[in-house]
C-alpha cells in the first residue's frame, strides 16, 4: 500500500505569508487583502517576464519582513512558475543566497512547494523555508496563447492568467498563533483525455477530484468536516465538474460543496470584471492563500482548511502535437494550532 | 549559520539504476554501459518530444524490473527535464500511478532529484522513491536554438544535448551492496553575468566552483580525498574554468584535478565524435551517473565519490531580453556501504 496522506512528525506554521499582485486582481473583491500592487502590472520594469520576476522578489522580501528574518535564515526555497523554463523564479530570487529548489507543477506548484517544504520540516532535515510561486498575465499570454498586443478573442471556457505572487515562510511558531499544516497529500498526474487548451479547468478536475476521493476516504473524514475547501483554479467550469463528480460519489453525496471556493473565483469580481471562466495561473492561489485564506485563518473565521493546489501539465507545444492535458492536484491541510492541539495530529 | 552539508540520518542506497540513450551515445567510448538505446532516436515515437518522453518510461521501467519493484511500491517519483513546461516528464511518466513531484533544475535536475529524494528518505519521510531525467538532442535543439532539419552551424563552445536519460531508485540496500548517499550539498543559483547561449559551461562554472569550495570548506575535505568528483555537463570550456579557479584557491591547490571528470566530456568520442565542447542536457549526467558511474562504485573500483549537476537557469527569451545565465551545482555525495560502515556517517 502506498502512502497516501503524509502526516508530520513535526508540524511546521506558516509563521508569514505575502501576496503581490496585479491592477485587476487588486480591484477585485479580495483587493484590499493583498500586500502589494502594481497599477500598471510593469512593476518598474521594462518586460512582462522581468516583471514577474520582480513580484516573486518583492513577495519573499515582504514575507521574510513580516516575520522579521534574513534570507540568511532560510534553509531553502522551493519556487516556481509557468514561465518556459522556470525563469520568473530563477531570475527573481537571484538576489537570495540560499539553497534553491526549482519546481515544476504548472498551476499547483505553490501546493508543491508547501508539500516538500512541510515534508522536509516534518523530517527534521530543515527548520525554515520559503516557498514561491507567480503567474502574470502578460506573460502567460504571450508564451501560451498570444501577445496581448494582438487582442484575440479568448473562448467563454477560458480562464484568465492572474497577476500575482504569494509567498510563505515555513518554520516553528513560537508565539503559537499562526496557522500549522497538520498533513498533506501529494497527487498523482491524472490525464482523461481533454485536449482543449482553452478548458483547463476541465483538464484539471479528474485530478481534483481523484485527490479529494483518495483524501477523504484515507483520512475516514467528511468533506462537510472541514470549515472549507479550496481548490487552486478550476474556475467555473472545473469547480462545477469537481463538485457533480463528487455529489455522484454515494459517500459524499450532499457532503461536498457548501464549504468549497476555487480561487479562480475568488479573485475576480464575476459581473463587474470580464474574466469568463475565472482566474487561473500559479499566482492564483499562491496569492489569494497568503492573504485571503490565512487571514481568515488567524482571525480564527476558519480552523480546518484543505488547499488544493491544481495543476495543467502540458505545453503548447505538446498540444499542438495532438496529446491531451495531464492534470495533478497537491493538498495541504492547515489547521489553527488550537485546533491542532484539541485534536492532536 | 545556514545548512550546507545535509548528513542524512538515514542514507538511502541507490538500489537499481537505468540509462537510455541515443546512437550517438552509443557510438560513444561508454556507449556499452548504458541498458537501452535507439539507433533512429525516435524510441518508436512520431515526435522528439514523444520520444523523450518514452526514454523517461522505459529508464524508469527499466529501473524498476532490475530491482524487482513495481511502480506501486514507490512512494514518490522526482521527475524534470529541459523542455518547456517540463512535459517530457509529466507524459512520460503518465502511466505510473504515483506521487509526482515535478522539477525544474535545469541540466541540474538528476541531483536535485536525488537530492530531494535522499532528504526525504533522511527523515523517514519516504522510503522508496524514483529520480529520473532525461534530454533529447533534437528535441533540445528545436526549443532553444534551431530545428535540427535546418543545419545551423555550431560555436565551438557550444556543446550537444545529449539524447538521454537516467532513472534511480532510492531506497533500503537489505544486501549491503549498492552505494550510498551518505550527505548532500544543494546549490544555490549565482550569476557571474555570462550572456554567450553557446557557451553554457562558462555560465555554470561559478556556481560549480561555488558549490565545490563550500563543501570542501564545510566537510574539511580535500579534492584529492575522494575517489572521484563527477561534474555533470560542463564540457570542456566550463571543466577548464572549475579546474583553474579550483586551483587558484590557495587551500586546494595541486589538490583538484587528478580525480576530476565530467559527464559531458565522458561520454563522445573527442576526436572521433564531433561534438565540440562536449555533452550537456538533463540527461547527460543522469544517464552516466546511472551506468558508468554507480557501476565502478558496484564494481568496487571507487568508493567515495561526487556527483555535482550543474544547470544554467535560463529561457531564450530570457537571453533575448538581455539577462545573463544564473548557473546552480546541486552535489550528492556517494560512497560504498563498505566505506560508509567504515567511516561512519
Amino acid at each position: 500500500m502506498q502512502k497516501g496522506i503524509i502526516q508530520l512528525k513535526r508540524t511546521p506554521a506558516v509563521i508569514a505569508s505575502s501576496s503581490v499582485v496585479g491592477s485587476h486582481e487588486h480591484e477585485g473583491p479580495l483587493g484590499e487583502c493583498f500586500d502589494l500592487h502594481d497599477e500598471d502590472n510593469t512593476f518598474g520594469m521594462k518586460t512582462w517576464e522581468k516583471a514577474e520576476s520582480e513580484m516573486q522578489r518583492l513577495a519573499l522580501n515582504c514575507a521574510l519582513s513580516k516575520c522579521t528574518l534574513n534570507a540568511n535564515d532560510l534553509d531553502a526555497i522551493f519556487a516556481g512558475d509557468l514561465l518556459n523554463q522556470c525563469v520568473s523564479s530563477s531570475y527573481g530570487l537571484l538576489d537570495f543566497d540560499v539553497p534553491y529548489f526549482g519546481l515544476y507543477g504548472a498551476c499547483s506548484t505553490a501546493a508543491e512547494g508547501l508539500i516538500l517544504a512541510s515534508m522536509l520540516y516534518g523530517g527534521s532535515v530543515y527548520d525554515k523555508c520559503a516557498v514561491i510561486s507567480s503567474s502574470h498575465n502578460c506573460s502567460a499570454e504571450r508564451q501560451f496563447r498570444f501577445p496581448v498586443e494582438y487582442g484575440g478573442q479568448r473562448a467563454p471556457t477560458a480562464q484568465w492568467t492572474v497577476t500575482g505572487a504569494g509567498a510563505f515562510i515555513l518554520a516553528e511558531d513560537t508565539t503559537g498563533t499562526h496557522p500549522v499544516i497538520a498533513d498533506v497529500y501529494p497527487g498523482r498526474a491524472i490525464d482523461n483525455g481533454i485536449t482543449d487548451i482553452n478548458n483547463m479547468g476541465a483538464a484539471m478536475a479528474p485530478a481534483a477530484v481523484d485527490t479529494l476521493t483518495r483524501y477523504f476516504t484515507e483520512s475516514g473524514r467528511s468533506p462537510d468536516s472541514f470549515s472549507m475547501i479550496v481548490s487552486g483554479d478550476l474556475g467555473s467550469e472545473g469547480a462545477a465538474i469537481v463538485t457533480d463528480f463528487m455529489n455522484a460519489n454515494e459517500k459524499f453525496k450532499n457532503k461536498f460543496g457548501s464549504n468549497y471556493v476555487d480561487c479562480g473565483l475568488l479573485i475576480y469580481n464575476k459581473d463587474a470584471q470580464d474574466k469568463h471562466s475565472g482566474g487561473s495561473g500559479c499566482g492564483c492561489s499562491a496569492a489569494i492563500l497568503a492573504s485571503h485564506i490565512l487571514k481568515l485563518m488567524r482571525d480564527r473565521k476558519i480552523d480546518d482548511v484543505i488547499f488544493m493546489g491544481t495543476g495543467a501539465m502540458m505545453s503548447p507545444m505538446s498540444l499542438q502535437q495532438g496529446n491531451s492535458i495531464p492534470g495533478i492536484a497537491h493538498l495541504v491541510h492547515l489547521v489553527t494550532p488550537e485546533k491542532l492541539n484539541r485534536e492532536g495530529n
